[in-house]
């Protein structure tokens, strides 16, 4: 199974695969890299009435999809990813399988679908019938109960929000983990959570393989701020850009019915601004949007508090979004002498709420400055995390589903399954956990965003280099994810 | 501007340019292709302080997208389109534009977005004062009235479902059409329409190059039924999908509540099944979807009526689906006698009401079988047609536009805006009329719906093999636009 | 129990008491009526810690409400029901108890509301562990099985559409129910459902009494259409004039969105046209709303069809909600030679669906007279009955379902629960049953309705006359129900 | 026209008339009543063709309402409200009134639709021209620009949240807006506000007759937390309970999925708890529920904190809704040393967040008894109010308007216009603005709730004896307004 060659810089994360003309492809582990002899049997699909017709059904071995696809004549082909989907031969025997799934992190829309469709898939497409639910997050694992999970019991819950596993933060203890895995005789383990969680199942892989168990590890990425690298965008994140305008659209009414009235918003996005970059795209009520990766200064000219009192003035109201990670630094600064920044369970570090921080500043320059405001904070964030997902999220997360349970049972492991440029495909963890995905402020997108709010950028000059700098370095790396 | 050379077969709809190892640009028309020695102007968007940080804000101007992305180590780099974008360079002075906005056809969600957005960017970007709503569709460029369209005027008109400027079917005169053109002074044309709107569009690009007017074509993909090729999706599309849900979810409840109860949802789709499919798979609660691709029979062993029969009978209800235009060779059948298809005013011919005749087969079926049903009967179109778009398709909508604004400005013509590959792309107008897209059955994406409702395919062994033999040789041209 | 005396003229069901001023109280049935004798036990809510400080937790059992609240200061006072909650004693022991609930007829919103309360009802307040769920209506006590039903069973439910017990029209067979009903040592008898429904439960009670059983039967009004008298509204109401907006509102939408577009919305209605007036006037988008109550003619000066037009030239769109029972006089006149009137299994005259036909009146008149139009027609009615109840709804039928538990334990039987100018009250079937609720057309409300669509009253002399002369006569015996 | 006689003790502000059996009704001031001889004309609606058949659409001059209506056979007849709706004669000549409308205070949902109703009853019934609406509070009196109202001008307002007169707290000043009014001849005056607001229409009221101007003062009520006396509910309230559970919806699915999870929402209810109390009847989802008129204590036996620990071992996750006003007195308690209570600019006291309060509380003991716990805190009042109002609040408001403005022609004046058990009557505004509208807490409706949630009831001993004291009292002198 997938091919060799090349002068790849492989490694126990990934496998580099070299062709003509600057085609990399940057593939995924296989159980047979460690395990060697594994036998292998037909895909039970084949014999699947539903599919009896469709001859493109299996995905051929070597499908690809680069990473970048804004291309020049002559440019090298680039970096491709494995593309997902079921193969002709599987290294699972139906009977033989004994999967779990777990949820880690926060909330977000589509985690019953994701959970439901793997059952429904190892299940009916698979005829698996051992599938565990780890209750409340990786230490679920070694500290809860778990429960069996049947289609029966799935089957209505992509209708609720939440997940039906419970999920936690922290508590990932490899060692037990595996030791656990182990124990149960467990041979199909799919982890669904963000950044910090699939740094957790990296880390459960690499001791899979040192102690060369033949076990996949699968992860699914999950994050509603949409701030994991090299996929499309993440699950959930169009239900809560969509549910965040219910919250827009208050503060629009608020602003506009009271004089001077100001409609404050704060959205989810620890590190990355993209939910609130796109709920003030889809909204076109909000003057102001402001997100973690662009730095903004309140006092003096060409600060935001100029701005708001300007926008009063002129138009009698205003409605800023914040995103909840934005201005850290200019809370961190007033409070140098507090104890450094803090960190909740799965690593984030703790932010001071900076919603309420931010209607104080503009409370203090309005008695300063002598003129009444009437401002209204909303912060939606657990109405939005606590929704079901909508219809466009739950087709993504029942395919995302059945993409990841295709990657185990043909043996691939280490993995996370993401969609890229449009395509389902199996990355590296390595790639997803790298970095972070974040809204690339020299980009289109953020410029059409300026543009549509006529806000300022808040960047003095010397910022504004200094950023011109960083992104003309990442961008000669990297197709910016959302230079759409 | 654009680049030229290669050994193309380029004509006055596309401009072919090749490159190595296969790469081909099918380039969109220019007004320079007609008209030499046209004088340039610096993009005002660069003296826009929202863009003064933005390296990367104008479009190169060899950026192009790649059609297929599911590619092999050593396969060909195949078919490009131009990437979309704002240029360095403008072929129009602002105070010189006169553009005018017509949308024609039947409702979708988002048109008045995308009405919206275009007044924006033209004014907002590109200082353009003079827009002209024409109202009605194509005859209202000779029969109706006009309005001036200002960013005041059309501020909130994206709530709102419908589209304000009005619609209608057919109307379509070229030479009359031009001629008010030329007569009002317009130099900017945006058509919104589904297929036979974009083929009058590519008519009255023709006229317009033929008169050798300074006139840009411009024309946005519109389609509820998703049914337009080469692009990703149609805008409105999510938002179709979304409501529905509702439909599905009564039908099921209905079902459920009855003693043989049968829920028939009819959802929009003359040719293509798209919503069908997606709604199907968003919701879950449907037990049999029927789309036009897809030939089904009604009678005898494998037919619709027995399964009908053997699912209410192993769970005492049934939830079905059906496009529109599914097995309207069967209702054609019986009317053979009747007047030949007839075509309403857009040249769609006339589908007699499936879902009536559907109830009626499985109502005279039952009493025929001596078992009684509960059958209800839902027909969402119009309620769905009508609402306004989600967020996810405003801010889609809000970006096609931009996109289309960008292109027209820069001097190309004769084109069609739309995501490929998540990417905004510049397309020839030939590539989006000569065929329609369609759910390909012997795809995976078919596959998935098949597993998830454990439906049979309907099919008899003749057509399977016909519908093989077809689609093989589809593959091969083409990379299946719902191969995800 | 219950007041005696006065020189009412009180039958098996109703025991009418009057005092002075014209005092008249309509007393349901008891019991102790035909079973002298019965012991009595403490109402074990009187240790309930919840209501140990609730005074006024228990009914007086003198409490009574009055049908008529518009008053002058000499009337007489006119007719009283009981007020309906919980009484001092009550009749069967906790453990005595074996209750069963049946829903019937048509779908509606609430009822899983109700169903789950009398679950919770009966179990939380009077300890009762036998609750039997009759399945598929009426006919479910002889040839269905039944389900156990628990506080953890039904604990969800008000959250789904529809009903869990299932439904049916018609099946009543009143021997076979009392006599399954008295196999199985059913004590208390909750029977959900409209006009029909009632009947039928009338006849239970008077065959029970008839056999001398100690077993309480209750009623529980439900109709989506609101047509029971006496009642302040029926629950589901508020839910589906909340749902028909939606219809209307697209209904709209295509109308202004196509030259001389027509938007028609059939709702539900079958003798009285509730639903279309309130939806009316919630919406204020419709010019023109046909109700059963009020006759119109189509041809003609003054006739509707003259009207659409007029509305169309005047206006360019026109939106008409039509009842489902309106017009079905010219229906019926137009199929005279056709066979008469059919009923289905409730007895409910089976209705031509005149969205249809007056689509087509519309259609052939605009061809007749050579103006072209756009007609959509929407037919929400499966759509609004499915859909969960509202908030307002649930709490509305929470408190209806607890009320008709607290009289069913207090030993009163033959009676239907129902709000009563606020208040909930027990009502005799007869009041229920004799007659139907339906809009007066000479009434104020209806008046608002016309003031606010602006239509003519489509009445032609002599039918003002008659109105006229019935409504005096029904006005000098009732207080018109909605005439607020 | 309007009733004298009678041994009332009549004064300004309401005219008292006895009848025999203990009817009283107090009924509202007249123009009359200080300017005699005023001329009166036929009601324009007698010639309106909508009327034409309508025999019973003016109201009767003796029509009244009792506000009580659970009765006893011997019971007195009690206080009477004079009942709305159009009379045969009016005061005011069409061309002769100068209206204006006034929104002061929070917004609340409906406010626009009320507003709509205002001019199109003004315009369509009576052809009144001239409707000034007031902007920004009372304060636009004498402050602020004017903006004229017409129907095309609020067509479609209905359909947003907020007001589109702007409103504000405060700014009363009785002779500055009398003053105002004089000059600018304005001679109806419509008022919409809580109790504040109605108490300034009174003080307006008074010295417009103190001067002897002919000038009508209509109150219309609003708050959206029904704490508005003698009225059966006020607008907006059932669009505020629906919206209501989507937050306690988001707080049940956040408890659920963590690992003892408290889903905490705090509700508006600055006084009373009729939101809290409704929506969490409406939810079922509810563990515990806080209103201000049920004191509560945090320690010890009995106390909040033990049970939220007990519901947590018990069932591993809770739902608590509090209202905003509940146990401020346990946060002043702790705050004595901070200065007294501030109030708002209309008069309310200023509260400390209880929601944040509470939250901190159980994060504390939760830390003190070391059991970790999941806490998430929802705060929707902003997005509650800002919403447009449902269907049932639309007709609702709408009536209440065209209610009012009949009150205004017929030449009453110094009332406030509300619906009193379902009928809609004009009150004297002493009797909306002598005390507050409260859930009585030793009520069945607080009983039913308690057994809803089992939560306990969180008195001491010596409080339930108070509290009962207080109650007994209180029911001797009015029927409570939630005693259904």
């Amino acid at each position: 199974m997938a091919a060799g060659g090349g002068g790849g810089e492989s490694n126990s994360q990934m496998k580099v695969v070299k062709g003509d003309f600057g085609y990399v492809l940057e593939d995924v582990p296989h159980l047979v890299d460690y395990i060697p002899d594994l036998p292998t049997y037909p895909n039970p699909l084949r014999s699947n009435p539903a599919y009896s017709v469709v001859k493109q059904y299996f995905v051929d071995k070597d499908d690809t999809v680069p990473q970048k696809v804004v291309v020049h004549i002559g440019s090298p082909r680039g970096v491709h990813f494995r593309r997902a989907g079921p193969c002709q031969k599987v290294y699972f025997k139906s009977d033989d399988v004994h999967a779990c799934i777990v949820t880690c992190g926060g909330l977000c829309p589509g985690l019953n679908t994701v959970i439901r469709e793997i059952v429904h898939s190892l299940d009916y497409m698979y005829g698996v019938r051992r599938i565990l639910g780890i209750e409340g997050g990786y230490r679920g694992f070694y500290a809860k109960n778990t429960i069996n999970l049947t289609p029966k019991l799935v089957d209505d819950i992509h209708k609720r929000g939440g997940t039906i596993l419970g999920t936690s933060r922290g508590g990932h203890d490899t060692a037990k983990i595996v030791d656990s895995v182990q124990d149960r005789g467990i041979n199909q383990v799919y982890i669904i959570g963000g950044d910090g969680t699939q740094k957790g199942a990296a880390a459960i892989y690499e001791e899979v393989r040192r102690r060369g168990l033949k076990v996949s590890v699968a992860g699914i990425p999950k994050t509603i701020d949409n701030d994991i690298p090299v996929i499309d965008k993440s699950f959930g994140f169009d239900t809560a850009v969509e549910e965040a305008q219910r919250a827009i659209n208050a503060a629009h009414v608020e602003a506009e019915s009271a004089e001077n009235g100001i409609g404050l918003v704060k959205l989810m996005g620890r590190y990355s601004g993209f939910i609130a970059m796109y709920a003030t795209l889809a909204s076109r009520d909000v003057d102001c949007c402001l997100i973690p990766e662009s730095p903004f200064f309140l006092e003096g000219q060409g600060g935001l508090l100029e701005f708001v009192e300007k926008r009063l003035k002129d138009s009698g109201h205003i409605v800023i979004v914040i995103a909840e990670g934005a201005g850290q630094e200019l809370l961190a600064a007033e409070n140098s002498s507090a104890k450094a920044t803090e960190s909740d369970a799965s690593g984030n570090r703790l932010l001071k709420d900076v919603g309420l921080w931010l209607s104080q500043k503009i409370k203090d320059y309005s008695k300063l400055r002598n003129f009444p405001i009437n401002l209204k904070y909303i912060d939606p964030t657990y109405m939005i995390r606590a929704i079901p997902s909508n219809a466009s999220d739950n087709v993504y997360s029942t395919l995302l589903a059945q993409s990841t349970v295709h990657g185990a049972m043909a043996g691939f492991t280490g993995f996370t399954c993401g969609l890229v440029n449009g395509r389902h495909t199996y990355i590296p963890f390595n790639r997803i956990i790298e970095r972070q995905n974040k809204v690339v402020i020299t980009d289109r997108m953020w410029a059409r965003l300026l543009s549509s709010t006529n806000q300022p950028s808040f960047l003095c000059p010397i910022e504004v280099e200094k950023v011109k700098n960083e992104e003309k370095l990442k961008a000669q790396l990297l197709d910016g994810g959302n230079a759409r």
